[in-house]
């Protein structure tokens, strides 16, 4: 049932989606019309309700994703594609302990601490405050407890913890952090970076060469089609590159 | 520290990666000499060993992306590209409860039951019993103790389970079961499909418009590199097709 | 050397690039200043030109690709990406004689003409003759006298010619024109088609079973670099889609 | 009709394809049966022919394309994707007069010169005589009588052409050959370059930085499809990569 406070999905009739937080007496104006938002308490997810226009919208349940996807952001954020892939390539799961380095608007952040919920923990390090508070109202707005332990420090002074599952970097000059990395990591255990230029991996690669074993050095294309079953057609523009991806893992020097 | 029973992850000098599970006077051969993996036990992850023939291999700890990666398999399995994706998609984790149709070789039933682990659950159809107990093999094999169960029966006669957090559907004609993802499902609660042709996705797209609002039709492509900082560049040749995924939620019908 | 009436292609310091004729008097208004563009006119190409900002430009040589990207458009255009190897499938070279049935904005029929001239032909068929005048005047710009006879004719209808070397299709519903395409084509020479959806290209391989052996069916994506040595990365947005490509060759029937 | 020497494309059933010279009393075996090549000699281009199993097989009229990606190779070649691009971006047509460094196996000069006849003319230079010969062969067997004039010899001695409307250079450092390149192209006027690594792109850009204007930098992907109307799907794997194309102009310098 919807609740005052929380967030929904609201779908025009031609598929644009509204991420808004219920509230009594909002109106939520589109160009098919205003919402009646505060309607909606009380009502079930899914259900249908009528713009002052008299168009159909849909009420649905955001998932991670959604919330991901729409962090309010000051810097690049990690996207879903990549995010998700990171997850694995890390092994990420409840009772894991993370280090993430580079908080920025803290979209990685959320997933690992989603992935690593509820047993596990996310030390994510930034040394611009400003970055860590803008993560902190984006990982509020999911709704769920998240453990994250948010800490404004460069990495280059080393982590605090020491025995962590894994680690992600998501900084401009990765190689400078590398002896931080191996000080806080398990042995044996993956460490990933994204990277958004060539010259960036070509740097790190071979300053992983010492203490590091590189597993893998990847992109992800996400290509979306147009919804349409009688015009089937991929979309005419697609995001062409978020990052690099690096992944390797931890081994004796 | 590796224990006997243990799965490690044996890398070669040029970074081939081989999965073995760790048991005394046990010899692994590879193409750069023999390795005694019994050796391995009481050392560390992480630790270097030495082949017959002088080699350095390096023995790491194998995340859930290994074990997903090198399920065994009498089906094409969901890769872990696609994998990480679906679960953030679909929002599963720890407490989750999500149907899975199509177990195959229960690649993205690990990877579900990792993501909703310890407090969730994924209840797994097949209607080919082997297969199952493929699945249920592949899944002991990650040392995991992971919340799955399984149900040998057909989609169609609808599934045992109400009100699940999500849903995921890999069978050829996903059309025939979207009544009973409609019983399953919680109301604005999200699907996901994956699909190999774009007939496929055009059928499924048509028959979702009652009772379903679609979100998203996309493929998802991985592009490796060479792991040369001196010489970066693409694969030769890459996975080009795994399957179209498609994801919708549930609405009024 | 630039003479009036040619074509320069105008960049600026940071790589924008401008296509101008060069008039006696002319004055380019950028947002780096102003350029005397009649002030080209006895210098050569290659040359730098500075702006009323004291920006310096280059006026180079405009290629058949510069023209071809930018045909004054009423429709969707041919990108040179396909055009190249549209030319290469079907085989064109001085001499050919080739039938296109879907003129459009005349970006194909010159690139078919510039690779057919001086002793081959294009016999450019569409039945909207505004259409035609436009890829006339797209095809004058080019300054090539290039060999094209415009029809303004549905090809259902059949087209004029027998015994062409090679024939494309880009219209709607390829699969009505099939009986022509055959009565026109030399027997085991090759036709091709440009499709944006993938239900068109079920619907045209099925109707190419009689009469036609199909050879490929594929699409070509090109993804753009920032041109920056020391920040070397794909662009961060890209054509994802112009049109899935059928080439097929007139078999016995 | 098909004659004594010809190349004929024959056709399996299930659509592979085998280039053939046609030779009187000429068997050609296959997993379907053998054909008898001879056979041919008088029939049309297009015709079917029965395997010693009864099977179907169609002779078709080879194109440019089919030689191009069949040359007799010692090195990587110049796939038919690039080599259109490529002509187009460089503005080859009847009467061009084109330098190309770099021969190898000779499918670009091939394409140049088929881009470039009956009026034009491609200079191709390389130091191995070896690939020189190589390359001779392989525009032989196109039947065409293109005009290319090669030459053993150093990029770095210099071209001994001035004043070309073109060139490409497909060698390791093409660092080295700019200068040469100034000296022979025609001010303002087009040199593309493919290069296999990152590392190589970034150096040829910072070199490029005197005497050049850079126009582009990008990669090109070919993605097949199954041709299959009811299960249309990519193939599963493709070429993830060629090279990177590098697309610049002479100006002053």
């Amino acid at each position: 049932m919807i609740r005052e406070g929380d967030f929904v999905l609201l779908v025009s009739p031609e598929g644009k989606e509204f991420m808004i937080q219920v509230q009594k007496g909002k109106v939520f104006g589109t160009h098919r019309g205003n919402i009646d938002v505060g309607s909606l308490i009380g009502r079930e997810f899914g259900c249908s309700v009528l713009s002052s226009k008299g168009e159909v919208f849909f009420a649905l349940k955001p998932t991670i994703y959604d919330f991901v996807k729409r962090v309010k952001r000051k810097t690049q954020i990690i996207y879903p594609k990549d995010a998700g892939y990171i997850v694995l390539r890390l092994g990420i799961t409840s009772g894991c302990r993370v280090i993430e380095c580079g908080t920025g608007s803290g979209s990685l952040t959320t997933v690992l601490a989603f992935a690593a919920h509820p047993f596990g923990r996310v030390y994510s390090y930034d040394m611009r405050s400003e970055f860590i508070e803008l993560a902190k109202e984006n990982l509020k707005r999911t709704g769920f407890d998240l453990p994250v332990t948010f800490k404004v420090k460069r990495g280059e002074e080393g982590f605090d913890e020491r025995d962590v599952d894994a680690v992600f970097i998501d900084v401009k000059t990765p190689e400078t952090l590398l002896d931080s990395v191996w000080q806080s990591l398990k042995p044996g255990h993956p460490v990933g970076f994204l990277l958004p230029t060539a010259n960036q991996v070509s740097s790190l690669l071979k300053a992983l060469e010492r203490g590091f074993c590189v597993s893998e050095v990847c992109e992800i294309l996400l290509r979306r089609y147009k919804i349409n079953p009688d015009r089937l057609r991929p979309d005419d523009i697609m995001n062409a590159h978020t990052g690099y991806l690096v992944f390797a893992r931890k081994v004796e020097r």
